[in-house]
């Protein structure tokens, strides 16, 4: 009757598939590595993208839009920036198709139709944004410029998974200009701070803030600060990132100010983005292996009413008390849904919206109705009650705060739990395999010495926190010296 | 001081790019037929699309995403459809760059990293959805399936006119699957009529619904309906087509459904869509000598104030104003701006706040506080009022309100002048050159007459209007015999 998932004990990444395709998130697309968003996937992306929209916004940001394509000579004009994506950009080369003469009723690429210059599809977009800048730039006056774009992107990715890493992904990308430094990097500091709030207050997932080692680095970017979430299975997830991208961009387009004494200075960047993959990081935060657990924040339906009746006259009586209820939860700006389809019974639908991760269910019966009482189940810890119809409405309401801070607090502590010292290789490393999550330890402070850890455990930095403590120590693979410890992880 | 504008008068066409720029909707960019849309222009955008989502999710449908490329296979599975849309896509052949040894610090496309099959960008969905809708539907409780996306698409135009038709743009389009051919009939008019609830009453321009020649159907599709809007200059601009697509993708993509009797049929289809190119529409629509005129209900400010002051005494005092009303008008819902920006003098502000076609602007002087009023000016008319700041907020939205009505019925006035009739040739093209507007006139109903009209006068049939009265006439070219005038018009 209900859809089969995989446990997360047996296949842990079959169980994630699961989750997507049968939670009806995304599909597989006939395109290689492209996925398409259903409508419930895109309910909760919409109100993701509203939220931090509203964010962005209250932080002095607006929207704009720019091309999807960067021509060759604009993309490489930031040469790291352009060494980091060089690999994985979709090129277009041709700008018309024609009938196929040995091939009736097919096309093919009109080879008379060649671009003179290729268009590279934005796998980011620095370098045709910079260029734009370039004529909106002249004096202090104009700046800062605190611009949000969001688009879709497209890095061609060998390996795909279903929002964790797709050839084609949605995004925000901000990309903002400044007069001075010091401004370019608070303002890196601030979408830090910003991502934080919307990871942990919306999504209910705790977050640690850091910065990246010099080899996870945004290519062209002096500094990369990151958001770092903890998945079930101990392994890491880059939940946002935002970049102090000093004057690079700048110089590569030759985009300079006027300041007030009228001296010509480069001008600082930041950039910084969250993409549809925090919808993975979602799914894999809070589920179960009954399917997803949406926090009521971002769940395109907080509540679901199903009846349960024999025949029109219970169907109507219910029916009656269910818009009542569903007129007073709308009143306080619940989104409610109610399913009285009768195709599905029902069992079936309790299974169906466990599945979907509906955080509340109310379960509306002939019998419940005489008593004026209501079933209501809460999809986080599966607790069902008894509750009086009398004041359903902010009982509601308040059990959906209150599953939203659960939520939160119960992924805390897990990732808490998961935040383990080593002081020695062995430990680092029976750590990493049998306990995961993230493992402070001392780093000599080399790429190398990273990039040896790296190839031997596949666990990278995830991040040097915000405001990380100082302390003397010996490296863990080198026994160099170190002054701090940093997060390691295996990650997605 | 201000920045200049050519007048309609002198060239209508340098006029509307003069708008674009200069109003601040738009800039070019550095690839060929691509526009950036700049805050401004997307504020407006953003105001249209979340007017029309709502007005989409009202009539049931939910959004999704799907993806971008559309594998060279699949677009030519509905052959109109792909011989109508093959000669301007533009199409990927390649994912990777890499360094180009002969040129140091290049990048080239990487000859090894040849696709196996190309990928078109998709100018439309309806072949890659119909792919996926595949997967989608298997029985009659499976439908109606009512899907729209906000998307970009790239259709490779030789001649590109900022938002009229550019290379990339953005759209929505609804794809629709439905168990009836009626059923399909119906939600085609419903979008219609969405459409032109849109454009009529949120952009204040009004349309004529219709539905298309054969010649000017959509590619692929049994019939399309659109909304015709009249611009400034007397040529017609198509803001909207919604199409009944048959059985045509349902039969391309083989998408069958088994109804209540289990007997296997095709799905029948629907597709529509409205554009970036609605803005080119708003601007031409409206605007006059000295900017845009926006209507209230869009703009992304609906009012601007501008302070009239001298030293920090009278600043502090108008301020304290200011935010009183601001507050007033917030809570009012209304979309105010405080422009006490230091860098300007109230003359260039009120020149620019013109320009950019804000409704309504409040200049607040020391003088005015002091007997209680404040200056109101009005966009449209230009009408300058000085009234009491005692029920500010309340008469401002009044204001927005008759603003709105106005603007329509302005613009109505002026389109129902614009549509005439012609029983002669000679008529016919005099009309066209000295009056222009839509030209109601007998046609054969031939494909061929259609298209002889176009050649020698470049006007075309822009519809046949819904529920058209029916006459016996005689075709406005060949003499032969007709039942119905259509609007014929020169047209963007």
């Amino acid at each position: 009757m209900s859809k089969e998932i995989t446990s997360r004990a047996i296949d842990y990444s079959q169980w994630y598939n699961d989750l997507v395709i049968k939670g009806e998130l995304a599909d597989y697309s006939a395109v290689r590595g492209c996925m398409v968003i259903k409508p419930y996937g895109f309910a909760l992306w919409e109100n993701m993208r509203d939220a931090l929209d509203k964010m962005f916004k209250d932080t002095g940001h607006v929207n704009a839009y720019f091309p999807l394509f960067v021509p060759k000579s604009l993309f490489e004009a930031e040469e790291k920036n352009a060494e980091g994506f060089a690999k994985e950009c979709a090129i277009v080369t041709h700008y018309r198709l024609k009938a196929d003469p040995d091939n009736k009723g097919k096309l093919m690429v009109d080879p008379e139709a060649k671009l003179e210059e290729e268009l590279v599809i934005r796998p980011t977009s620095e370098a045709i944004i910079w260029n734009t800048y370039k004529g909106w730039i002249q004096s202090y006056r104009d700046l800062p410029l605190l611009i949000n774009q969001w688009a879709n992107v497209v890095r061609w990715e060998m390996r795909t998974r279903l929002f964790l890493r797709t050839a084609e992904f949605l995004w925000q990308e901000g990309h903002t200009a400044h007069a001075t430094k010091q401004e370019a990097i608070e303002e890196t500091e601030k979408m830090l701070h910003v991502y934080a709030d919307f990871v942990e207050n919306w999504m209910a997932v705790p977050v640690i803030k850091g910065v990246k080692s010099p080899n996870e680095r945004f290519a062209g970017a002096e500094d990369t600060y990151c958001i770092e979430a903890l998945m079930q299975d101990g392994k890491a997830l880059q939940a946002g990132t935002s970049h102090f991208l000093g004057q690079n961009f700048a110089k590569a387009f030759d985009v300079k100010f006027s300041d007030k004494e009228n001296k010509l200075e480069y001008v600082w960047a930041t950039s910084w983005g969250v993409s549809t993959r925090l919808i993975g990081a979602l799914v894999m935060a809070h589920s179960d292996d009954q399917g997803l657990i949406l926090p009521p924040r971002i769940a395109p339906h907080q509540v679901v009413i199903v009846p349960i009746y024999k025949g029109d006259e219970q169907k109507a009586l219910i029916d009656t008390k269910a818009y009542e209820i569903i007129k007073e939860l709308k009143a306080l700006g619940i989104r409610v849904k109610y399913d009285d389809n009768d195709n599905n019974r029902p069992g079936w639908k309790f299974a169906e919206y466990e599945m979907k991760g509906v955080p509340v269910r109310l379960a509306l019966g002939a019998r419940d109705l005489e008593k004026d009482v209501v079933e209501i189940a809460r999809r986080d810890t599966k607790e069902k009650r008894v509750v009086p119809l009398e004041g359903i409405a902010q009982y509601v309401q308040n059990l959906l705060a209150e599953i939203q801070v659960y939520m939160f607090e119960k992924a805390k502590i897990y990732r808490d739990e998961h935040i383990t010292s080593a002081d020695s290789w062995e430990e680092f490393v029976k750590l990493l395999d049998e306990k995961g999550g993230f493992i402070s330890a001392h780093w000599d402070g080399t790429p190398e010495t990273e990039e040896a850890i790296k190839d031997k455990t596949k666990a990278t930095i995830r991040c040097i926190p915000l405001e990380n403590t100082q302390e003397q120590g010996k490296c863990i693979l080198t026994g160099n010296p170190s002054t701090q410890r940093v997060l390691f992880a295996r990650a997605y």
